[in-house]
C-alpha cells in the first residue's frame, strides 16, 4: 500500500487513537479538564489527518508556551442570547474550546430557529475553520464563518497593518462529503511569513512591508511591518468586511481595541428555503459536473476545494500520522499519571 | 463650483428630477407599470449619481432591446416562506424589480424576527448591489449579498466556464453613511470584456480563455471563451461557494441549470448581538482609525470602500448627471403620454 506520507528518521508514527491518546493526557497534564483536552485533541488529530502537520500536536506545546494562555481562564459564557443569536465570551480560553463552543450552540440554535448569527471574543487561536465549519455541514446546515485578528495586514495607500488575516469560510451540506471553502484575506499566511523568517527565505514577491511601510520581500522586516492585503482592492474591502463582522462577534471586548480577535458564525438549515435534498441533489450536480469539464494540458483533474482533505484524512485514517520525534518526547514528557 | 463631470457636446445635463421624470415616462411607454417604473428609474439615476454612468439610464434602452424581457412577465411571488426566511421567483421581471422585492422582504423579515435569509430566482440583471444592500444598511441592519450567474467564469484547470461572475457584498450601519463593499469574483467584469472587445483592445494580463480554453488577453476569444477567476484558486473556491449559495436562493428553478442566476440576502439586525449603537461607535472608531494610518507617498487619503461614491453622490445631487444626447433623444420617443 502506498503510503500518504513517507516515514523518516526524525518522525514517529502513531495511530489516530495513539495520537489522541497522547494529546489528551499531554493537555490534562498542563491543566486542562478532560473533557477540554478531548475537544482540543480531537481538533488537533483532525489536522494532522487532513493533512496539516504542524496544526496537529505540535500545538500543544504552543498552547503550554503561549503567555497569554497562562493568564487565569474560565467557563466559557454567553453573554447575550436571542431565539437566533448568541455572544460568547470565551473567558480567556483557546479557540479550539471557545469557538468550538460557538460552533456548537450556533447548531443547536439553528435546529430550534432555522438560522442562527452567533458570536466569540476574549478568545485565541482557534486553528482550522473548516473544522468547526465541518460540524455544521455535517449537522445539515449552510455555514458562514469569518474570523477577525489583530493588525497584521496593512490596508491600501498604509504603512502600518490595522486589519488581521481576516478568513471567511464556507460551507454545505452535500450528497456525500460537505463542500467547505476557507480562505485568508492576507498576500500570505502569517505562519508562512514567520517561517520565511526562521528559514531566512526571501518571498518571491512584496507581500509585505517593512517597519518603515516600505513594500519588501524580506520575511523578516515582514514580521516588524506587515503584510499586503491578497488580490490589491478587493482583498483589502474583504478583510475590512471582516473586521466589522469581527465587532460584532464582540472583538472589542478582550482589549478594547477595534481590530481584535472576533469570531463570527453565521449558520442557517437549507429547509429554511428548500427541501435539504433538493438542495444537495443539486450541490452535488453542480460539483460533478465542474469535475466532468474538459481540462487544461497537464491537468489531471479538476480540484473541488476541501475534496483533497477528507480524501487524506480516510488514508490517514488508516496509516495513522506523522509525529516529530522532539515533540512526542515532550509530549510524553508532559503527560499526566492517566497518560 | 467645480464641476464634477465636465460638459461635452454628446451628452446634456440632467437635474436628477428631470432624469426621474424621463426614466419613468419611458419606461411606461414601453409597458412598465407605474410602481415598477418608479422602482426601476429610483435604482437607475441612483447610479448615475454615484458615478456609474453605463449603470443609469442607458440600461433602459437595454431594457427595451432585451430578448428574456419581452417573454412574459408575472408579479413577484413567494414560493416558500418562514418567519426568518423567504424564496421569491422573480417572475421573469428585470432583477431592479424582483431584487428590490427581495431586499425590501428581507428588511421586513428582519424587523420581525431578527434574522432573515432570502432568495430571488427567475429574474435578470439586477444592476447595482451596493443599491439594495445600501437599503438594507439604512434600514440599520447588516447585510450580505451574494449573485450567481450563469457560465462566463472558468474553475481552475478547465477549459470552459461553469461559474458566474459571482459577486458578493457586504454592508454595515455606521454612525454617519454606511459601510458597504462589493465585488466580483472573475478576474474582469464582464461589462469590461465586451467594452475591450467592442474597442478591439487586448487586455494586459490573460484574463480569460478563447473557445479553445487558451489562456489568451484578446476580448472578443474571451467573449466566446470565458473569463478566468480572480486571484487565483482564492476566487475558484469563492465564487463556488456564491454558486452554491445561489443554488439556495433557487438558481435552478428558471432553466433547470445548476449554474444559473440565483439572488441571496442574509440580514440581521446588529441589535441581537449588542447595541446597535455601539456596534456604529466601534465601526466608525474602526474605519477612522484606518483612515488616519500613516500613509504612502503620493497617496492623499487611504480610502474605505463605497466612501467615494457616497461622495460623489451629494455631488450630483447639486450639479445633476450627464447623459449621452442619443440615449436621451430615444428616451424622450418611448415616452408615453404622461411623460
Amino acid at each position: 500500500m502506498r503510503l500518504i506520507d513517507a516515514d523518516t528518521p526524525e518522525k514517529i508514527r502513531l495511530q489516530p487513537q495513539q495520537a489522541v491518546h497522547l494529546g489528551e493526557a499531554a493537555l490534562r497534564g498542563i491543566g486542562y479538564t478532560e473533557e477540554e483536552s478531548r475537544i482540543i485533541t480531537h481538533h488537533l488529530v483532525d489536522n494532522s489527518l487532513c493533512g496539516y502537520e504542524f496544526a496537529g500536536l505540535p500545538r500543544i506545546l504552543a498552547i503550554a508556551d503561549s503567555p497569554e494562555l497562562q493568564n487565569p481562564r474560565y467557563p466559557v459564557k454567553v453573554i447575550h442570547e436571542t431565539p437566533v443569536s448568541a455572544l460568547l465570551d470565551g473567558g480567556n480560553h483557546v479557540g479550539y474550546i471557545s469557538v468550538n463552543a460557538g460552533a456548537e450552540l450556533a447548531i443547536k440554535k439553528v435546529r430550534e430557529s432555522g438560522i442562527a448569527v452567533v458570536g466569540v471574543s476574549n478568545s485565541w487561536f482557534s486553528g482550522r475553520n473548516a473544522y468547526y465549519l465541518e460540524k455544521i455541514a455535517r449537522a445539515g446546515y449552510v455555514g458562514i464563518h469569518t474570523v477577525s485578528g489583530s493588525p497584521m495586514v496593512v490596508p491600501i495607500g498604509a504603512k502600518r497593518p490595522a486589519l488581521g488575516t481576516n478568513p471567511i469560510a464556507f460551507a454545505f451540506p452535500a450528497e456525500k462529503d460537505p463542500f467547505i471553502f476557507d480562505m485568508g484575506t492576507g498576500a500570505t499566511m502569517w505562519g508562512e511569513v514567520l517561517l520565511h523568517a526562521f528559514l531566512e527565505k526571501d518571498f518571491d514577491d512584496e507581500v509585505g512591508v517593512d517597519a518603515n511601510g516600505t513594500p519588501t520581500r524580506n520575511a523578516k522586516a515582514i514580521v516588524q511591518g506587515g503584510v499586503v492585503p491578497f488580490a490589491g482592492h478587493k482583498g483589502y474591502g474583504l478583510s475590512l468586511a471582516i473586521q466589522a463582522l469581527g465587532l460584532l462577534a464582540g472583538a472589542r471586548r478582550r482589549s478594547g481595541q477595534v481590530s481584535d480577535f472576533g469570531f463570527l458564525f453565521i449558520a442557517f438549515d437549507p429547509e429554511i428555503l428548500m427541501p435539504a435534498a433538493q438542495f444537495k441533489a443539486q450541490l452535488s450536480e453542480l460539483l460533478q459536473s465542474i469535475k466532468a469539464l474538459p481540462r487544461q494540458d497537464g491537468v489531471d483533474e479538476i480540484r473541488i476545494p476541501s475534496e483533497r482533505s477528507q480524501r487524506e484524512r480516510s488514508l490517514r485514517q488508516e496509516q495513522g500520522i506523522l509525529v516529530q520525534r522532539r515533540v512526542y518526547d515532550r509530549l510524553m514528557q508532559m503527560r499526566d499519571s492517566d497518560g
